[in-house]
């Protein structure tokens, strides 16, 4: 599971794909005791009735947590998280949605004051059954070039 | 709980600090449990003792999480999440650390398509027990004008 | 979110109502998790139907502790919890339900030893969305008096 | 583990202890997260050491609950909660402290309009690893005669 | 709630059933958290759609995890598990199904090296609503001989 | 994700191994929430001060859902369990310890009934930080055989 893939490795080319998740009541119940957030979007189905959307909506920080572990699937010794840029929470995700996330490659470069490494930003599509997009961001790789 | 807080009564000089939370290896687990993100940064205390930090560390995820709900304290009807931009993890928070989070305003500028909205830029940043930085991003939220 | 609220400022015609929570499945078996109880009556939905409510009902002291969180907004550091009175479950809470809690002052009175301390009795109801009162309590708050 | 016990097998002589259960912070985080209570007494080691106690200590209701699931071993089909009285917090319990609960019989009355039932009222006493008394509190179960 | 249930005290003729407890879809994500294993048959709805069983099925860990917990009523002081042989899941279980447990004694022998020391071997089954096996294992018990 | 490895394409000499997982009191609390095994082997820390291994341990069946857990990397198209055969807890598993889990094949047969599947037999060890053998067992995996 531990892997070594250099800054060269990457390719604008590379797309990959997870399998799905279902976002349950469960999640979302979890999710508002692991941070604190009851807001009545999350939390609350009656008023939800009252709301344009209806029904409970997951709180986009579970989307992009879930999304996120989706991703770790190996661990790349030579490469770690520089950060996160544009998140967008396009669409809902409701209790029973189930999710994929598509991560591509956006953009190599140099980094500019450390000539041994490069920066990889990903860009992190997550679709709902129906194949519409809900979440997306780019995720910025620090990563090593290969040792000459 | 629910408030109206219109575009205009944002201010640059607004300020505002949570009380703190400790972050605890409870917190890490159920959070590897939620997002099946098992790497051994979070979940090997035997790895990271040969790692530079030595001990284990939160999820990235995680901390961005409990930050925005942390800061979820009273519900403003008329704005709603735009996104969010320049997330970092600035230092490694570890097991037993306790987070505060200052929300200060860095921005306000007028939706450029729509002329009854605007856009506030929240700056969040999440200070561990020691006055250090260890998380920041902006937070941008799409806020009604008040009706003329 | 720390708060002095004195003895003295505390009336007899206060009223707050909080936001809705609706009670899930999840709840009930995390806290059959975490208390050890796993009565048929909130775990077993073949027995359930065997019985005159028909249907998994929460626990009392699920709804009594997500009551007392929901009431938990300010932290009034001059008052602490004396005690709870005339606890009373009057009505099933089934999955699903939402539930609102309801706080007015019932009784101020001095503390018979202490001068510099009253006895601020709460009146503590919960109506899930049909008005009904589903539970009751008294909440027994021993606060200062404002310092001469 | 279903029993019938009714009215007249009770008596007040009866006395009955549980085994013992520690208290963790997976705990306390744990009801947090249900009860959405984030108080810093719970949660926020660095503020504990600024007070009197010094360190995190278990929300009341959590002692409560655990405390009527630790009691919760026989299924008695014809009793059931009356209601609680003079529950109190009598002393703080601490991350790793150990409770045992331990029930007597304090009173045994008839109801007062349903000749079929009378009311037995259990004093429910919480102790710590100390033999302290940490909480207390009444526990009324309306409960069948025999049939004659 | 110790007791003391010497290798003489088993007979042949023993069964006990436990109560019954719904599957719930909290607890499939529960143990997907709890595990690490997200694999689409437990948690991906719309996979599931496409398969033969139609929906998502509880892991076989989790069944098994469940069951030993639903049998342990008493701690018997003078006998611990020596292992479990003959683990097999010969149905699936589905969200809502409701599970009870039936514990019987299928053989009784001395322990061959250990004079002092005898193996029951308990049949373990698991049934659905339905009344249908779900999960059969064998707990083998090594059980201290009554002192003479 | 999803593999297709006929019965022809395991082998005798294959061995895996997973990377490490610290065992800690949060998955020892939620496991006994997740079964009902409140134990004081596994919840009273006082109690087990008392007893030969004077810490709590963690229940057989938490270490067997996390081990095969550990082992879920890839989604065999082609297989199914068909059981587990002698399973051993032969050292405790204590708060801190950190496992890793250890797959080699054991015996590859032929089913005596249908010609077209083969049985794989997986010898699943489970090591502490000490390198010492906590846990094994067999997995059978009914395999497909690759069609002509």
């Amino acid at each position: 599971m531990f892997v070594k893939k250099y800054f060269e490795e990457f390719s604008l080319e590379e797309v990959r794909e997870t399998i799905g998740r279902t976002i349950t009541e469960t999640d979302i119940v979890m999710h508002a005791g692991q941070t604190g957030d009851f807001f009545p979007h999350h939390m609350d189905a009656e008023w939800c009735k009252t709301q344009p959307f209806q029904r409970r909506i997951a709180h986009g920080t579970l989307i992009f947590s879930v999304a996120v572990g989706m991703t770790a699937s190996f661990i790349n010794e030579v490469a770690m998280t520089y950060g996160y840029e544009r998140l967008r929470f396009t669409k809902p995700v409701f209790i029973g949605d189930t999710i994929k996330v598509k991560v591509s490659i956006k953009e190599m470069k140099d980094h500019h004051k450390r000539p041994d490494y490069g920066l990889v930003t990903e860009l992190v599509e997550v679709f709902n059954q129906h194949g519409e997009l809900v979440m997306l961001c780019e995720h910025i790789l620090l990563t090593q070039k290969r040792p000459a």
